[in-house]
């Protein structure tokens, strides 16, 4: 079974930078990738958050957090 | 032929979980991955500081560095 792999960004210039070089090399054999732009889905900011995302861009690989350079926090965008 | 990404790292809990997480999860195929600890490889530091690292973990794919979470800034190291 494939692991999950959830990418966290808010098209930013950071975040497509981060995108290319970081959650497009992760091995799509062993992780479903999942990219999810939290500006155009506000929805899953709730879900982010709990899963511990304070900032975009931000990889969530099973239960754990990888903020990624930094684009944006999460406050910035639920404002 | 595959790119070249290099996980710079110091043995810190936060690069511990940062390799396990997202040096591990790249894709082999496609992606060359060297791991170097730089507290055990202090010759590496200057190319890592060169490449734009001021931090581990940090991940360098191609031209690109990647900061992922915080572990130890470059200074620290050199200290």
């Amino acid at each position: 079974m494939k692991s999950k792999a959830i990418y966290y960004h808010a098209g930013c210039p950071v975040c497509v930078g981060a995108e290319r070089g970081v959650a497009s090399a992760i091995d799509t054999n062993r992780y479903e990738v999942e990219i999810v732009h939290l500006g155009e889905s506000p929805v899953r900011l709730a879900e982010a958050k709990a899963a511990g995302v304070v900032s975009v861009p931000a990889l969530l690989i099973g239960e754990s957090v990888f903020h990624v350079n930094f684009g944006a926090s999460l406050e910035q965008l639920e404002a």
